[in-house]
């Protein structure tokens, strides 16, 4: 690449999934010159040494920041507003502050208030993870192929957007640019509604009691078991995704309960026409999404290959 | 294998994704000595013929089911009584009649009636597929390590019974023994209902207008994606499940719904606690079933492994 390293010093706060896939990558490919990783606890940043995701190491933010040319929030986006309010006064000039949340319009209100005008915000999410969490589920190409949605502000300066956009192209990924609030209508239903009713759906199925959990889980490859991947992502970051997009949330999930009650209907009158006709419909997005290269085209998701064939 | 073949002469009706993997596995093993297929249309007899499944092919019920031990619906359940009602004249004496139906107190109900006091019925699921369907959909390893439940009647001769447990053992299943009504019960939270809000989901982020088509594809890697794939599920066997199981799928609808409405008003309340104790509760499930041997412990399901690693 012409230009790398296109940082100097990236700060890294947290070092999760996300934190970590970005740290090995940036490492693998030299795309910055020193690595800064702060998490608050303990535990987690001697992990992330011991890994050696990083360059340096502290659990003070204040510490962290400095002389930064580029800060990635990479915590659950609750924690927005408190960590802008704490680096503030520590940013360097003309410092890039971004984040990978899944959520936009909240990141945007948390963190704007408390930032100099000398830094650029540039909030970012990756569409990319898996079910795991913590600083050893990271990879380096987790992000290969998959979108990272940039979200600034339109007077925001392009030179600062840019080179975010540059940095998530270094990070395999596909980058486009859209309106916060339409993100997190658009995340929503691609992301927040199915994360929803599939922790959902695993919650009612252990707790009836006329099916034993035993059986919930002998029986789970009739399709339960694909919704417990999602069902096992990381409570604290869903939770704050739930908190901080309750808007689009709610009006999703009103749309879904209205489509599940006319669903409903059909199989209590048995209108098979009906059901029928909207089994076929659904056929076609999959085959939108392999073609899209967002999915595997092999049956089961080519999962367990080596039992299965 | 001691006593193989298990059959003298199976007959196979229906033969798509269950049916071929069915035939496929027999042939492998030599488990039975000739596999009679039939199926209604023509094209779909031809392509078996094609693929080599069995030994002979007819599109009449009346010739498929002569002097056949062993018959096998592999039907959508919405056929099963037609189907009984046909073959029944021409039914070898002591034949045992089975199916493979994801619904089983319709599949008796619609059988039971038309066999004669000679042929013994052993309802059986096996709990096994992929989003895929047709004749060449099948393979050999379908079943290993599922289960299969069967469903005979407590009069039920013990011998027909032990017969059709040791072909499923053959076909590398798991098998247990269940009430009808139970296992429909059981089905609907293990795999109805997380089929019929799959299909749910994918059919209302098809219809919003303010989030396009290709946005929900481009980004669906967030969640979304997962849903596709049982969504993407053969439209007519589903179509009859939800018309031959009506009563316990509107049950755990109801209470999928009561659950939702719960989680909704927790969203709506920024109810942080209760979002974080639910989503932490359902995580131990999905260790439950890969401690079971049901699923992969691969994130992401092993997803397209060689360019995620």
């Amino acid at each position: 690449m012409s230009d790398t390293p296109i940082f100097k010093r990236l700060c890294l706060i947290g070092i999760g999934l996300i934190g970590s896939s970005i740290a090995l990558r940036a490492k693998r490919d030299g795309l910055v010159e020193t690595i800064v990783i702060s998490t608050r606890r303990k535990e987690t940043l001697k992990r992330a040494e011991a890994l050696d995701l990083g360059d340096e190491y502290t659990d003070q933010i204040s510490e962290a920041v400095k002389g930064a040319d580029c800060v990635i929030l990479c915590t659950p986006v609750g924690t927005c507003a408190m960590i802008a309010e704490r680096m503030a006064p520590y940013l360097a000039d003309g410092v890039i502050v971004s984040d990978v949340g899944s959520v936009k319009r909240s990141v945007v209100d948390q963190i704007k208030p408390h930032l100099p005008a000398t830094a650029h915000l540039v909030p970012g999410h990756p569409i990319a993870g898996t079910e795991e969490s913590g600083p050893d589920a990271g990879f380096a190409t987790l992000f290969d192929n998959r979108w990272c949605l940039l979200t600034p502000e339109a007077k925001t300066s392009r030179e600062a957007v840019l080179k975010i956009r540059k940095f998530w192209e270094a990070m395999g990924s596909m980058v486009d640019e859209m309106d916060p609030d339409h993100h997190d209508r658009v995340l929503a239903v691609t992301s927040h509604i199915p994360h929803l009713i599939a922790y959902n759906i695993v919650g009612t199925a252990s707790d009836l009691e006329e099916v034993s959990q035993s059986e919930v889980i002998k029986f789970s490859a009739s399709g339960f078991r694909d919704f417990t991947r999602i069902a096992a992502s990381d409570p604290v970051m869903w939770r704050d995704v739930f908190l901080h997009n309750k808007e689009a949330v709610l009006e999703m999930l009103g749309r879904f309960s209205e489509d599940l009650s006319a669903l409903q209907k059909a199989v209590r009158w048995g209108d098979g026409d009906m059901l029928f006709d909207h089994f076929t419909k659904t056929r076609d997005i999959r085959r939108g999404i392999i073609d899209a290269g967002q999915e595997t085209d092999e049956p089961n998701f080519g999962r367990g290959k080596t039992d299965d064939t």
